[in-house]
């Protein structure tokens, strides 16, 4: 399936994508479906033109993951992390996929970076990797949005990769049964038609199951929580001059199966 | 008020502390009265006794602070931060006031830090400093759990910081209006009944109107929303000879005018 949620009436709404619809789901939240609902249809089908899509979920937990793609770690200089580098997209990044996403006042260094988020579908405690994959529910596109200059210069990243509304992602969960093999997926990130990055997961240094496997011995995943599983090279910030996101740009970002996010920046 | 939320029938329950007793609540949860639902009586009192105090609510957010009390970063070896150092508690923290905290087995250095926390009653975003106490609910007490090894090792906190069950708080939510004024609270840490931490959090060197408004301007923060404000000095990584927490060792926090909170370390 592919689950969105939607606005109307100023709520959020579960929704099932088929063709150019969406199909409004009984259920109150797409969190329901995600912990294995039925996704039983609750009225007729809207066209999809005619509706804002959301964020798809809520997460209890965002987990993002540094360095997780050789070619962008040496694009910024460093090693690949002998162990995943995990930091936090806290609730207030969370945006539709159409954003757009504020430039904020504090950074003069915003960029992208196109990534393969994961939806966690049933509680992950300890899970060996082996099993890790029996715990997603589907996948879905994202944007890290990242403020670089504080990045650099800040120990811990809650400013530079928290800022408001630095993560849209969707525009839907496509369910693990047909997104395909997570390891084979190819991701295309463009700023303003420019295609920018262009990549496959199967270049990922920690997969998947290694990534949900290795969260889940800090704490419990949650049905619902995302993790977003690192972004390939081509960020603004490996370019030769440096370029960065400035108000009026336009980032799109492709995952081959799940569809594609595409939103503005904006001035403060 | 003192609104507490406890834990009956396998669900949470909000409920006003009024002497030894629980005065259960109509409302559905505590995040409601914070959102600013009048407290109404929804049973019987109930002897504080008879049942299990829960985490006070469940933020959306949890932010912590590293570095705010100037004897602490003394004692860390390291120079008071120029901003405030914002990281994440993630919602596999939460824990009750009585833990336990399970101590993981991907640490050998596991430590405590008494803190004052806050809880956020109204939507802040950017809100300058002399407005920001208009924004808060009230104040709790928090032991920020910290995997020493692993903050010194691993380049962003997660780990080190959001271990399973590492936030235990309470025991419940005190209103600022009867909290009094959270720059001039009592902070005390004992480890087996032995004081480790006595400040007052006069100390601290971002006040918490200043840590408020400082993190409104990263992203909006939200009702029910929890900022744990930097431990004082006296933490066990800080000590000569180092002292870690061991499966047995009881931790307790204490905040002049918002009670204490008490909880075990338990092997895996």
């Amino acid at each position: 399936m592919r689950l969105c949620s939607f606005s109307r009436d100023s709520r959020r709404h579960p929704g099932l994508v088929e063709g150019d619809h969406v199909v409004p789901l009984a259920a109150h939240d797409a969190i329901d479906i995600i912990r294995g609902a039925d996704p039983v249809a609750g009225g007729d089908p809207i066209p999809l033109a005619d509706v804002v899509l959301e964020a798809p979920v809520l997460p209890g937990n965002a987990l993002a993951i540094g360095l997780n793609y050789r070619a962008h770690a040496a694009e910024t200089g460093q090693q690949p992390p002998a162990e995943p580098v995990l930091f936090a997209k806290m609730r207030g990044t969370y945006n539709r996929p159409s954003g757009p996403v504020v430039h904020p006042e504090w950074t003069r260094r915003l960029d992208y970076e196109g990534e393969l988020g994961v939806v966690i579908g049933a509680t992950a405690h300890r899970v060996p990797v082996a099993q890790a994959l029996e715990h997603v529910f589907g996948y879905t596109c994202v944007d890290d949005v990242s403020a670089r200059d504080r990045q650099k210069a800040e120990p811990q990243w809650i400013r530079a990769k928290s800022g408001w509304g630095f993560m849209p992602m969707g525009p839907w969960i496509t369910s693990a049964d047909e997104a395909g093999d997570p390891q084979d997926m190819r991701i295309r990130t463009w700023v303003n038609g420019e295609l920018r990055q262009d990549t496959n997961t199967s270049d990922m240094i920690f997969t998947v199951a290694e990534l949900v496997s290795f969260a889940s011995h800090v704490f419990p995943l949650e049905p619902g929580d995302v993790i977003t599983t690192g972004t390939p090279s081509g960020v603004g910030v490996g370019m030769d001059p440096m370029r960065f996101l400035q108000p009026g740009d336009v980032v799109r970002v492709e995952i081959s199966g799940l569809g594609a996010i595409e939103h503005a920046i904006v001035a403060p």
